[in-house]
């Protein structure tokens, strides 16, 4: 069974209304009058990250990427549990290391988990626990006519990626942006009462653009002249079409991901300066379904590849 | 490094008062005056079950073993975010109607979680959430004088999963408590406003009853001539010391073990009819520290191995 077929058959199983049908990233559970969002994301040796990575960034990219689903909720974080599979003494030491900076890094604590022996390939879990002050946006509030904003730049953690493969120059830049995403918390709380919906870009700009207009029941239109592409980027791989379609299909940039109405884009701009984070429009959302791209508005064939699946 | 060193290490980083500083099965969170109850245990292939148990039943005994922690804080179970390594189509389907029988059993629903693509050994996760109504019993609450109490019968669940590996006889009702254990929920609620302690027993009744003595600083005493075995361990195994003592040592029969004073034991006693569920006393804590074993009160060398570790 493909992850999409297996989730499809656990749908049935999440009648819980925080469930949000298995449709984001993160459930949300009313309690006492607060809002509680949970989320959890695994990490498997060789899939998610390399077997040569330093612990101590898999230990941090695990914090990381669950801290994102909080991020994309607008949610701050309150503590995580830990699912560890045992290693070697070196390994296990140095990802303990890891863990502590990340999680005073983010100012919360270890709250517990599971600890397994292992054998074969390691798989790391975590759950994060974190609390919204108001509204949490979902997948699939986007509406016809949105604007779709993309945080930071994109593509920068896949090239990170082919860099430590050796497949393109090795720059210290991506590798970081790769082995050491930054969760957009700040700007999720910023953004959660503005949006209309938002997701974290984990798997590649296209697919998950494609899955935001999906869950909302809209057509997305990404237009790859408005990329944004770090100066890292740049440098190493340009900005031709070929370069900014690999950027709209990598994964593990982490960045937010979200869909707001026109009139917004004054408020949305002026986050910026505040956030210390580029906030771009790179896209939009329309009636229909599926995905469009455009090159400055010129319709360009949809790849056959949008992004990274089954992970 | 093993398990404890491993958690050891983890401490200092579980500052949060709710991570009871991880000498728990389960973190508390207080939110919006509610009390919040969170627990994530996984089950590795080849250690936590066997390659051939039926999926249905891997997947039963995931939602069992970690609503057997909530159980033992007392708590309601609210729902769980899944973590799952995906593998063939019929091992899949299987699973997952396992799940939502063991979901609609337990009246909660799935509220997330992440699916990878796996290789090698699956390594399933589970979260679960629940909410305590008063006082979160923990390990570490243990008082000298208090007695050691068990419900049900210890041991079934070693059995089969000896008969499952063709070491003694097949007998259904004790693979059945191997492949799909009795979270003690309806008991865990009952009797959180009276223990003292309470854990639930998943690695032995030696080795866990040192680990609630160890917590509460205190010297945990198990009288084996009092321990309660099931029809059908007695049918098969008898009851000689030696029995009793592989009773003792057994893994994964998720009962209740919990310390209360000598006081209360009508009131506990009492329970037992409301409950259909036998409630008896298999010793006592007291002054000192470690574990002593004892036969009809007659001082027992300690076994080498208390129950399982590293998993």
């Amino acid at each position: 069974m493909n992850e999409s077929a297996f989730i499809e058959s656990l749908r049935a199983l999440a009648s819980h209304p925080g469930a949000r049908g298995l449709l984001d990233d993160a459930a949300v559970v009313e309690i006492g009058g607060r809002t509680l969002v949970l989320t959890k994301d695994m990490l498997v040796e060789g899939v998610h990250y390399l077997p040569d990575d330093p612990p101590a960034d898999v230990a941090w990219k695990l914090v990381a990427v669950n801290l994102s689903d909080l991020a994309a909720k607008g949610a701050r974080p309150m503590g995580v549990l830990l699912g560890y599979s045992l290693g070697g003494h070196a390994w296990d030491t140095a990802f303990v290391a890891g863990l502590r900076l990340a999680l005073d890094s983010f100012g919360i604590a270890l709250l517990g988990g599971d600890t397994v022996g292992g054998n074969g390939p390691r798989t790391l879990s975590l759950t994060a626990l974190g609390e919204a002050a108001g509204t949490v946006p979902s997948r699939a509030g986007g509406q016809a006519g949105d604007r779709l904003w993309l945080s930071g730049t994109i593509g920068d953690a896949g090239a990170g990626l082919r860099s430590l493969r050796g497949e393109i120059a090795a720059v210290d830049a991506l590798v970081e942006r790769y082995r050491n995403p930054s969760p957009r918390l700040e700007a999720g709380e910023d953004l959660a009462p503005l949006v209309s919906a938002m997701m974290d870009v984990s798997d590649g700009l296209l697919i998950d653009a494609a899955r935001l207009a999906a869950a909302s029941g809209l057509r997305a239109v990404i237009d790859l002249a408005s990329l944004p592409l770090s100066e890292a980027w740049m440098g190493l791989l340009g900005g031709a079409l070929e370069a900014r379609l690999a950027a709209a299909t990598a994964g593990d940039d982490y960045e937010l991901l979200f869909a707001a109405s026109p009139e917004l884009d004054g408020e949305i701009l002026a986050l910026q300066d505040r956030l210390g984070l580029p906030l771009n429009r790179v896209g939009a959302l329309e009636a229909g379904s599926g995905l469009r791209v455009t090159d400055g508005g010129a319709e360009l064939p949809l790849p056959e590849r949008l992004g990274w699946e089954h992970r």
